[in-house]
């Protein structure tokens, strides 16, 4: 049985008073995500299975900028995105401007399964998730009082200018590695808080926001959804591992802190390699993110670099 | 005044009764959409310019599956994507789902020069299309006969499995490199016949569809979407050009016939280094293509090698 390793984050950023006051709260939750997702490859499961359950658990939980708690757009409402991939066999499923469905990430993977069509984005995701029978939830059921107190006083004291210029964003994302040898990766995000109407971030997008390929990674990209795109953040470091000769943590450092040095916005990196030696970085202020391995006890780091 | 060049594609795939009748008509048009882009060029003006003008006349053309003349999706209606990228500066934009606009390269390039979000789909891109003001066109204006024949056709005698398998694919792409030195991307579709409501293919993403970057290439790919996004086919071919040693034909070749020579569908790819040298490559039986530049007359090619 080769060694098993899971690896999540919860958004890389700078401090807020919502995380100074909750930071309890975001160790505990990081912890149990990561343990939850450890568990499953303890017993056997994929990959797969694991990083879904990862996301599952912090889609549910409120702390997170991902499906109860999600930020909410310029329209008023919450708008999804999330994807999942499979380093097995490059299968992989995405979903975009999803509303109602309880956990978009579960979405992504029904997608993932059926092997057809990668993004379904909008109503017709919708539409799929009913055909699916995928549980919904009401509005209401998305938005948490500090994401609404925060669009009220924003809609209301500040310009467009000001609104698009905060760019409040915020993604959670698991990559792991089975005990078969295989990879996985899943993202999921509510978007940035007042972005436009159609918005789609890289969290939606296989390999920019997630990628897993058994020859090289599996990663998730964290931090400004369009630095992220512009960077193909994901998919660099993926190409690196597969070219290259850099350890993962050398090829996330090198995506950050090398290639996208004068990026004006927050970038971060969590990703595992074959062997489930694990590469994190980030240039925000802090990252939320935990990792666990066969050899190694759950650690969980917000601050601390 | 650095070498110019331009090179256009109008889709990889197998050959077809439609494409065999009307080859001149391609051939004419392949040619004149570079030669358009190449008359900008020599008049000085930005590579970026140079694309959005190839691509608007392909989107114009009936024969390309692209604007008018797009595939029909599985609820009988047009449902376009588009994208395009900026290598100076890494700027991009890019719209998916789209009706209604006559031209969604020109809507992505209003996208790339906001320089806010990236990728806009669905209702939110079309709101943003009319906020604008760009053209609009009636429904009717974008489904043409054969496009409409053959949606009818498969729609009354294939089952929804057979539709599926179809994969009736088509992009258009073009890349160029302008006097001074800077490369663009863009690309553009109508997406598979018969694809589900809410699908989003690899022309709307940047990283995937195209990308450019002076310090790399410009590149677009076309063929099966959902295999560009598995395999990050543009993104590929730019890392490779920015870490390796390959020329670009070396790099196009690598991640046509070697990295992905087990996949089971079309890939092609265009591509312009900063030099002005052009790579294609494709594992179809043809590829819609002419390229041109400052010390070569423009060539077009659609059956021969």
């Amino acid at each position: 049985m080769s060694k098993i390793t899971v690896a999540i984050h919860g958004g890389a950023r700078d401090e807020t008073e919502f995380i100074r006051k909750n930071l309890n709260g975001y160790k505990q939750a990081l912890k149990e995500s990561a343990q939850i997702a450890f568990e499953l490859l303890k017993r056997g499961k994929p990959a797969l299975d694991a990083v879904e359950a990862a996301i599952t658990f912090m889609e549910d939980n409120m702390l997170f900028n991902a499906g109860r708690g999600s930020a909410i757009n310029s329209l008023g409402y919450v708008s999804m995105d999330s994807s999942i991939m499979d380093g097995k066999d490059l299968r992989c499923g995405s979903v975009a401007l999803l509303q109602k469905v309880k956990n978009p990430v579960q979405l992504a993977r029904l997608i993932l399964e059926e092997n057809h069509h990668i993004l379904l984005a909008g109503e017709g995701a919708l539409s799929y998730a009913k055909y699916k029978g995928v549980r919904l939830e009401e509005d209401a059921y998305f938005i948490l009082p500090h994401q609404y107190d925060m669009f009220m006083e924003r809609r209301d004291k500040l310009t467009q200018k000001e609104q698009d210029a905060l760019k409040n964003h915020g993604t959670v994302g698991a990559v792991a590695l089975d005990a078969k040898g295989n990879l996985a990766a899943a993202s999921s995000t509510g978007g940035t808080s007042f972005n436009r109407n159609g918005r789609v971030g890289d969290a939606a997008m296989i390999g920019v926001g997630c990628y897993a390929n058994n020859n090289s990674c599996a990663v998730c990209a964290t931090g400004d959804g369009e630095l992220n795109i512009r960077s193909i953040a994901s998919g660099y470091v993926s190409v690196l591992m597969e070219q290259g000769n850099m350890s993962i943590q050398q090829a996330c450092d090198y995506v950050i802190h090398q290639k996208n040095k004068n990026a004006k916005g927050d970038m971060g990196l969590i990703a595992v390699d074959p062997k489930g030696n694990v590469g994190i970085s980030y240039n925000s202020q802090l990252m939320h993110r935990a990792w666990i391995s066969s050899d190694q006890e759950v650690i969980v780091k917000i601050h601390e670099k």
